[in-house]
């Protein structure tokens, strides 16, 4: 029987781990993989985590695992399967995996979420090379470069007019004839004079040998094919919170993230929700681990009081 | 004219500094001290930043400050007197300072708080060698030790409690006869067999040559002193936030913390606020950080959308 189990080994579990472990809980980290750190291991290259400049999403994923390991953290290797909540007494949860069960009198959802892909050669390939699906963490590294904005809704507009703040020309490859993004982004991205828009077009492979050169795209109208020269290609054709297993567990909005506050407490009671997966602002290393934080936190503050 | 002024070289300054630096923003951190760091700087050890383990608090902020020089991040050292704004035409903010005026669009509040000190001998000459201000941030270095809290409010008792299950013996001296802690917490103290309240007490002096060994106490009411060998003392006896020259400019509750949400946004239009002087659930580096990074997030969706 375990305090606290926390699924997910990403930075929000992690931070929930440390935090946890130094406040004296029992608990353990489930994750499928052995190998920690989530979506921050398909990041070439990290310079936003305050106090470790300018590091490999490798890197900077084993140093939190050294972190969590030095203070004897428990780390379980399975895949989730699903969760049972109300064992009496006390509302024990237990944690159903393909490599047996796991009881504890909390949890914490620290499972992620995922970017959506193109799916087109090259992409796989060149990820972290030129490839990047937040602007946000990358585009600090394409400083006066050329990049291409793949997608049209909201996200993609907002990354693209970021982006046009710091690189040299920026386009924005969208595949139909009209933008999803909310009317005033619209407005401020055609204000922008090195922004273009490539309308009515897919990407149909991403080239390059060590690094992005350009991309290949095929125009639905004009049936036409063309090339693209660009040193970067941020790719914002959707994020999926990987909650599935979770629902009828909390409340979730309809992109299936789950709602909580920055305390991180769900609508279920012992249960909390830390990092990518839940309803917030901005979803960045820093602000997962401080999820993680704020999640022991509140299920301290839970035991002293309740 | 800068985009945005950073009022505080804390982790939330610094935090907001790399982020904005990154996003493009033409910024500067203004701090009295022309060290960085905050409060940090006085902390003996951190062992719950993700990715740094058990570094000292000098150590951990200059990690923090080559980060934001290493983005070419522009530091004023300077005490700020004064903010004007509502300047046309957009709005501009003026913060005055002993050295001279600086005019942004944007300003985010980041200046912290205090903790407060009971003014004792050895008080500060034992500050990080057993003399702390938090349990959260502390209590796992006293891992089956014994130590004092001195306090008697909601934030003692949680840290006696918080203590109580790290620690061998909790001390909780308070200098009156009843605690002004919340009922719930009481109960809880009072049901905890490793804890005893010291009532009627103030702490004269802390005592030890290199490390905390003890604590000279005055009983009020029978007029004795006494000793008590003790491995750690955690006062918390109030923290203030830093906020004397913000009044009228935002919104404050009655303790004087900004109000604003997981957002950074305050009351005030252009005016963003993060880390310890903001009300929020939990105070600590990871969080601050978190907010500085927030606080940005927000501004870029201003300029965005505005």
């Amino acid at each position: 029987m375990y305090d606290v189990l926390i699924l997910g080994a990403g930075p929000a579990g992690l931070g929930a781990a440390i935090y946890g472990i130094r406040a004296g809980f029992k608990l353990a980290v489930i994750d499928q993989s052995p190998v920690s750190g989530g979506q921050v291991l398909n990041t070439y290259e990290v310079d936003n985590y305050l106090g470790l400049p300018m590091i490999s999403g490798g890197d900077i994923s084993d140093k939190f695992r050294e972190h969590a390991d030095k203070l004897g953290v428990e780390f379980i290797t399975a895949q989730v399967t699903g969760i049972e909540t109300g064992k009496e007494p006390e509302n024990i949860k237990t944690v159903k995996t393909d490599n047996g069960d796991y009881e504890a009198k909390a949890l914490i959802l620290a499972t992620g979420a995922e970017h959506m892909h193109l799916g087109v050669k090259g992409e796989n390939e060149l990820s972290g090379m030129g490839v990047s699906y937040c602007a946000t963490c990358d585009g600090a590294f394409f400083r006066k470069r050329t990049v291409a904005v793949v997608g049209g809704g909201d996200v993609a507009v907002e990354d693209a007019i970021f982006l046009a703040g710091i690189c040299r020309r920026v386009y924005l490859i969208h595949r139909r004839d009209k933008l999803r993004a909310a009317d005033i982004l619209q407005k401020k991205l055609m204000s922008l004079e090195n922004v273009e828009i490539i309308w009515d077009s897919e990407v149909k492979e991403i080239k390059g040998s060590d690094v992005v050169e350009g991309v290949e795209l095929f125009n639905k109208k004009s049936n036409e094919c063309s090339s693209l020269e660009v040193n970067g290609v941020f790719i914002a054709v959707g994020v999926k919170p990987v909650t599935e297993m979770f629902k009828g567990l909390v409340e979730m909005n309809e992109g299936g993230y789950i709602i909580a506050g920055e305390d991180c407490c769900t609508s279920a009671e012992g249960i909390y929700v830390a990092g990518d997966i839940r309803k917030k602002p901005m979803r960045q290393i820093i602000t997962a681990v401080a999820d993680g934080a704020n999640a022991i936190n509140s299920l301290q503050n839970a035991l002293m009081r309740g």
